[in-house]
């Protein structure tokens, strides 16, 4: 017998046919004994109505009123699915945020939670009686939905597995797990088993739109187990899960690539104190997100260059920015390019091992493709290269570290 | 500056375009000085889909989760408005019952309120700011959303400008007001300007639907002058008031019928103490709402015939019953005929005028219009006739009072 809490998306729920798969999957859980607590998004249909809705009433709606019109979705969700549960002789009963309560701050439409009542989760474990819980809302402070944003139902599920010390969080999707690369770009990439927090946590934030950077994070932070896997086929999916776990460590686990990137130099900067920190802190101002920041002197000593990337939908942005600032940074000239990718290559095993690196800049090498910038960590490599390259890239790396699958 | 609280109901609130029309509507009323909330159903569309949603989740579904997931129409309507409102200008914002609270029984599907707590609302008032309110909802003992059932959001409207004191409730509808009979089948019907609680409450019940007869009986019992007016046009409706408001009693104020009755009579009952509560008892066992009840002595005097009405829905669920007591009820015959209709006169003033009646009992019989059954009250009139003579009766009696508009 384990504890599991299941979370379901926007497509697994996308229907009464989808929703009544959800209930006989958690069904046969309860039947083979697992105390089961279940967290669902909104059916994608009725989000995206809910959301028409929202635009046409005004361009700048408040906030609070944007949460209370679209958590409604979850709402429907969670009492259908304990209706189907029900329906199917299994105990069941929805949760509404507010009814929990999953307590968050007040930053509407990107809440983070603070505080989960677990006692009525465990109440219906001890009776035996499935939770349903309407996923990606909370209650703030002053009584009112919120909305946790972007990957909200997986974090919530996450959460909601951390309160309850659940065995298991597995998050239904429409992917069967997590693969060493991008399946539609190397048909050779490998399902993985097992891959640990902190190398999800970089294959998510640079590309991998398996799970949410941030419901990766709480899970590291709380230790729960958490299992990706497809909501349509019945088999094991991808489990994330401590390094401990992990008897034997690939070097690389996987290639991660992230398109919509842009590069941009500051050419010719003073080399004196300040300077850098002059270009940056405006764009941060004007909430553009830097990345991958690259510095190198000039041949004279006196000047310096800038790279960095930036998303490419900010690019116009900042070069305004930049632009506007010209005067005061006094750079020479400023250089941009919005046809560029991020290639990176994640393996908690480089840390122990050489030359992971040195492996990846030959490869690269070897099809001719020129690096524009190099970025490390303790557990990856990242390099911006010519976007018309991204598949080669990949495909190349997937191989060089022996990644492609062996049938 | 009056303080009034205006509700809008589901065709109303149809679609993104009546929205707005509510909300330019109610910026009207505040821009006019007046303190404004305002009560919400459920955009009708919605509402079809999220019960179209429910029966095919379940056939016998939990009437806990259908309340939660229809509950949700409401508070999309709600943070729309609240959206809209706040576009023009107008401070506002959204209240699901929960949040007020508006707490009621538990008896889902079919809640009736138990206490509301004024505070929240009166904050808005006093910061100039509308509530909206998400009707038809409210909160039971164990912290789970209820649904009001029929009319429910009329109901909450009256509840709340009784907790708040409201100068007036405005129900806004498809129709501009309470006329003297269906303007449909007599085309000189007059729209009222008022009518008393008393006399709303027999038209009401009597197969008028502008109000349902629960809001108005709560109307009437904390004395909430209660408007019914067009959400199309701009005008004054029919005020629905106390008596005392009105100077001048009409005698007859309108001719209310419905359709959908069913008359049932059984026949050689044996005329002793108990066979009468025989028949009924069982009847109520099942849920049938038997209406009118007319006894009748045979001639010898020792049986006796009752003749009732049922609707005609409920009319084979009757026979039904009525059929397996046979033996111990011991009565000769069953007679029954769905194709009945009741027609009513109220009035107020035939409390103190004589003749009402007989007018009534005259003009039917004018027209050749046989009478199966007569009920009375002290303020209406009824009877049971053949449906095909219905619009005749309605016309005739109509114009037997004095009803007919004059121009």
């Amino acid at each position: 017998m384990a504890r599991i809490v299941k979370k379901f998306g926007g497509t697994s729920v996308g229907d009464m046919d989808r929703i009544r798969n959800v209930a006989t999957r958690v069904a046969k859980a309860v039947a083979d004994g697992d105390e089961v607590a279940v967290v669902v998004s909104a059916m994608s249909g009725v989000t995206n109505q809910l959301i028409g809705y929202c635009r046409d009433a005004a361009t700048f709606h408040d906030a609070r009123e944007y949460d209370t019109v679209v958590a409604a979705g979850e709402q429907i969700t969670a009492g259908l699915l304990a209706m189907v549960l029900q329906d199917l002789g299994v105990p069941a009963r929805s949760f509404m945020g507010w009814q929990i309560p999953l307590k968050t701050d007040g930053i509407h439409g990107a809440a983070r939670i603070e505080d989960i009542d677990a006692s009525a989760l465990e109440a219906c474990f001890a009776e035996g009686r499935v939770a349903v819980v309407a996923g990606f809302q909370g209650l703030a402070d002053d009584n009112r939905i919120t909305t946790l944003g972007r990957g909200g139902s997986d974090t919530s599920a996450v959460a909601i597995a951390a309160v309850v010390s659940a065995d298991r969080c597995d998050i239904y999707t429409d992917v069967d797990g997590v693969y060493t690369t991008d399946p539609r770009i190397v048909p050779k990439a490998r399902k993985l088993d097992k891959i640990t927090y902190e190398e999800m946590l970089e294959m998510a934030s640079l590309g991998a739109k398996v799970l949410q950077t941030r419901s990766v994070a709480l899970a590291m932070r709380y230790g729960v187990r958490t299992q990706v896997l497809s909501s349509f086929e019945d088999l094991p999916g991808t489990l994330v899960v401590g390094e401990e776990e992990i008897v034997e460590q690939e070097i690389v686990s996987g290639i991660a690539y992230s398109r919509g990137e842009a590069k941009v130099t500051v050419v010719g900067l003073d080399d004196t104190p300040g300077k850098v920190s002059g270009v940056f802190s405006p764009l941060a101002k004007n909430n553009v997100n830097v990345d991958m920041i690259v510095q190198s002197a000039s041949e004279d000593g006196t000047t310096t260059d800038v790279s960095f990337t930036v998303p490419e939908d900010d690019l116009q942005k900042t070069v305004a920015v930049l632009e506007d600032n010209r005067t005061s940074l006094g750079y020479k000239d400023l250089v941009y390019n919005g046809n560029v990718v991020k290639v990176s290559v994640v393996g908690l095993g480089m840390r122990s091992h050489a030359g992971v690196a040195s492996r990846m800049f030959d490869t690269l090498a070897e099809k001719g493709i020129n690096i524009q910038v190099i970025s490390t960590s303790e557990i990856k490599v990242s390099v911006v290269i010519d976007a018309e390259y991204s598949e080669l890239a990949v495909r190349a790396l997937h191989t060089a570290y022996g990644l492609d699958r062996q049938d």
